[in-house]
């Protein structure tokens, strides 16, 4: 795809996804995704959480240059406690036009805001500021109603799972989400310039989110790439999409960017900062970052990756590191407080930023820059002091109603991924966590979503909000669309996962529906249940291509002769009949006292040998015949 | 590829490994794989566990028409208690050929054993006979060097990890092998018809194994391919191999196969034996099951999949699953059971088929035939009842002096994964246990090597000894060669990320060389280490292809302005300077007092402002110079 041809739409990815179609639930069309399933089934459709926004709706018209509706700007105004004003102008160094080498410049947006939105003069339009004060906004009843999926379908079901003291509740109501976010346990990133966004949830009692990260670099990409990206990561399912574009362009691509998301955007200021000072970190000052600040807020950023936590005197405990600092936020910083001597300015001025976030409603996403770039670096010193900062932080930005979420590692394996979350929740208040994987494993490249999917998992599970994707290409070079859509699927499986093994009151559903289907030999609902129908399709074609095999009751595994899926069947009919009242040898009576055996754990050769006993017994009692009457 | 031409040899995949070369170890000439690193680091060769047989070898001669050197015939004739005798004779049901459509057949083997091994009357074979007086046989320390690699460069290595009770030792000797052995905590899985094996242990005490699975279906695959992919799975770090054909040729493929693995074949006998009777379970009899264990043993199995477990009266248990029974020999083995209304005849005759195990030296693999094949079923009543069996005829197989290892679930969301090892070690009395994944989810079919590449990495962790990879195309059709490549190497990952979690001795060292070469943008290195190096280097040129981006120091993440590594060596240096004893501001000390407070748990903010003001103080008292004078 060629960077953005002037007055020509960007292509981007439109149209349904496979088997699925929008709905709109409740007073504030909370947009969810149905998928029909066979009629011959007599299931009802099932919805599912749906990330990807206007553009898989049939209805809906996309038109890039004009950006998508603003879903939030009628609650936005009628707060009354916001005013528009002139914007910042935009400067050449913006999009990082600093020197010959950086002429060439993209399209602007056609429609850029000349006057964005900002707290009057003493107000306060954060979320949790609102939700202190006993304030249920509608972005809080979207997100109930969004969250709450198939839970009123499951109101007697039982729950089973291991929450780690989590508090996810049967039914999500308006209120529990204003108290949620009025604690700090849960954030809805969501910047008032940013109106597009269909309100979401990061907090341990919902469920899990991912993120996707975009953004061109110095050395490849484009802006209508990005565009295509992020598109194409919210159809997959990101329920963030970070920015993370350095080089040139770099404004503009963000109000592309920004301008055509359905879900909130984060960003790192610094990365944008060192720009206008030409990539030398030792420039940077604090009247340039706070000056970008105020550019990426009045554009609509929804939450800023902000390193306050790289203070001066943990930067030498890294030297002893394999890997040292791998943060590129930190090693900016870390080099700044070097050069200079001093303390990072981002914690000096910390509470000056926290002014500019409750302006804007921006959330916090605190950097961890230095978390560990290796197995051999996790858990250590330099990771735990940044992190006992971040608490500091956080309470510090709580003080002024300002939402936080707390970034995590990096690199560490299975048995050092439970030390993190639990010294996280602890030091941070209970402040939604947003790790980076962890991966658990340095040895795999080209595979780094999946061993970071395993990490991202199990800290999912113990209690991680959400999990910031890593895609194939990860330590290798920039993800094209493919290895995006990887990255998501896998997070998103991942994510599934963590929300089955805590217990989420909902999950299973699709995991059931989804089983049944299969033993059913209902292919497409099987696929159109799916995280990625298209390949699911894809990979059942390669082997039995016919258009009969999606209807045969047998897949390539065992072919048509024999089934195990065709004998449990049988199994289950014969089972039935055996159940009858006059036939007890295979009888429920039997099947509940093994049940209640193992229940307890105490399950025995000789209890077995007794039930088996028992039974040739009746066998002999009913004439030793081996078939009996049916019925 | 086609099927094998006539008197022509089938292409397999040959030549080292990038970046490799083949090294061979001690007096028995254990095969490792050496990977030099570039001589800027100054560091040894890293010698690799080696999986991949004389196919890597530059040095060897592939004749697949010939098959493999007979490593081990020499071991297995100077122990003097073996015969050989006249093999039972090839009858055309053995490669299927029943029925009109199964005339068609693949090539024999050119030089099939017509006069097979099998123990002298009275005598018993296997390892554990050997292990139990006490006899350390050549298998065992071959295993043992095997199984060091590493470890006498890391005596002083500091141990870090939880193994979760297992007795991981700090060097493995062959005493320590022959113990494992005797006790049944470890199998090494070889048929003394296989003597083409490279000796190999599957036990909680080593590291963790994988097995791929291949064999040809009813309904697609041919021989060639098959041979093919044992060859590609054994590359990439498959420890064993299941043959699981079905349908026609079947005697023929497996030949094929076996003269041509070093590592460890198992099948799953009963798939052969429903072939003879045309598919239809409830003609198998004893008699043809027993012939066809013979056959197989002639040929060289290693382990057999044997679903004596799957007792009558479990069998109703399954019948309010979601998914019944969808372990294919189990459902074989419940219908026999259904149809005759009698217990299975693998149970009845357990101990006759331990005889014959022991007469070769054929492990057990007892399957979980049971196992859940949905989220909704794990954990049941079916699966533990079965389990308990399992723990019982382990127990009978060990009267005999046989190895046994125990197959386990299967689909398994992450908070009921632990039960299931736990339950295992319990029962089974630490006998290896040998998994299917676990999936932790069902909704990602076309991923499924993921979704049980999670619970794969965690039971290894917890304890399982070998896990049996899925492949994405799990669910929906038959994996191809690139199928296999992935499903090995994500279990490859997933194994070494538990062996790391479990604080194996020498784990770490392949994550730290690659850590300090990613560290140095020695990318060559990166590679090279990685598990799969030719994917590694080509996701890198995708996006920097040309030749000079190899030694560049940086990557198409940051590009060449700026780099967060690049900016770590400069704090290194900075600290190291800072470091002398001349200047303390950033002193060890400090540092030292950090680690100390953050070992603890107990940091605090007072504690790190009272750092920061002492270091003010310093930096006070040198004349506020914000550079001094270096060294």
């Amino acid at each position: 795809m060629a960077d953005i041809p002037a007055k020509t739409e960007i292509g981007v990815t439109t149209g349904p996804i496979r088997g699925s179609r929008k709905v709109h639930i409740g007073p504030l069309n909370v947009a969810m995704r149905a998928i029909d399933l066979d009629p011959s089934c007599g299931e009802p459709p099932l919805n599912v959480y749906d990330t990807s926004g206007p553009y898989t709706d049939p209805n809906a018209r996309i038109d890039i240059m004009a950006g998508l509706p603003q879903l939030r700007r009628d609650w936005i105004m009628s707060r009354g406690d916001v005013e528009s004003y002139d914007a910042r102008e935009l400067r050449p160094e913006d999009n990082g036009q600093l020197g010959p080498d950086r002429s060439g410049g993209v399209q602007p947006f056609p429609n850029v805001v000349k006057r964005p939105l900002r707290a009057k003069a003493g107000a306060n339009v954060s979320q949790m500021h609102y939700a202190r004060r006993g304030i249920i906004t509608p972005e809080m009843e979207y997100v109930a109603t969004r969250e709450n999926l198939g839970r009123e379908m499951l109101r007697d079901y039982v729950r089973d799972g291991e929450s780690f003291g989590a508090a996810i509740p049967d039914y999500v109501t308006p209120e529990f989400v204003r108290d949620e976010v009025a604690r700090g346990r849960a954030i809805i990133p969501n910047n008032i310039n940013h109106p597009e966004t269909e309100p979401m949830a990061i907090g341990r009692n919902f469920l899990v989110k991912i993120n996707a990260n975009i953004g061109n670099s110095a050395v490849a990409s484009n802006v209508a790439a990005e565009v295509d990206k992020l598109v194409w990561s919210i159809r997959w399912g990101a329920d963030t999409v970070m920015d993370l574009s350095t080089g040139r362009n770099i404004h503009d691509t963000r109000e592309w960017i920004l301008r055509n998301s359905p879900v909130p955007i984060g960003t790192v200021p610094i990365y944008q900062a060192l720009e206008k000072v030409g990539g030398i970190a030792e420039e940077l000052t604090w009247d340039i970052f706070r000056d970008t600040l105020i550019e990426q807020a009045e554009q609509g950023v929804d939450y800023f990756t902000i390193h306050a936590g790289v203070r001066l005197p943990y930067i030498p405990m890294t030297a002893k590191r394999v890997t040292g600092i791998v943060s590129r936020g930190g090693s900016i910083m870390a080099k700044w407080c070097l050069a200079h001597h001093r303390e990072s300015f981002l914690y000096e001025h910390f509470d000056e930023i926290t002014e500019i976030m409750k302006a804007y409603d921006i959330a916090y996403s605190l950097g961890d820059g230095l978390r560990p770039g290796s197995i051999a670096d996790a858990n250590d010193e330099a990771q735990f002091s940044e992190l006992f900062t971040l608490g500091e932080l956080t309470h510090r930005a709580w003080a002024q109603d300002v939402q936080v979420m707390i970034e995590g590692p990096g690199h560490v394996p299975m048995h050092k991924i439970k030390e993190n979350m639990e010294k996280q929740l602890q030091v941070c208040g209970e402040a939604p966590f947003y790790t980076l994987g962890p991966l658990t494993t340095d040895i795999a490249p080209g595979y780094d979503h999946i061993t970071s999917g395993i990490g991202a998992a199990m800290i999912g599970w113990y209690g991680t909000a959400m999990l910031c994707y890593v895609t194939p290409k990860e330590h290798l070079g920039l993800p094209d669309r493919d290895d995006v859509k990887v990255g998501v699927v896998t997070y998103k499986l991942a994510a599934h996962a963590a929300d089955l093994a805590k217990g989420h009151p909902a999950a299973q559903m699709r995991d059931d529906a989804l089983s049944r289907a299969r033993f059913d030999f209902r292919w497409r609902d099987q696929f159109n249940l799916s995280l990625d129908p298209d390949t699911a399709e894809s990979y059942h074609d390669q082997t039995l291509p016919a258009e009969g095999a999606k209807t045969a009751h047998f897949c390539s595994m065992c072919g048509p002769k024999f089934c195990s899926m065709k004998i449990t069947a049988e199994v289950r009919e014969f089972a039935a009949k055996q159940n009858a009242p006059a036939d007890t040898f295979l009888a429920a009576d039997h099947a509940d006292a093994d049940r209640a055996r193992f229940a307890n754990g105490t399950g025995s050769v000789a209890a077995a040998e007794a039930g088996m006993a028992e039974m040739s017994e009746k066998f002999r009692e009913k004439g030793s015949e081996v078939y009996l009457p049916a019925e």
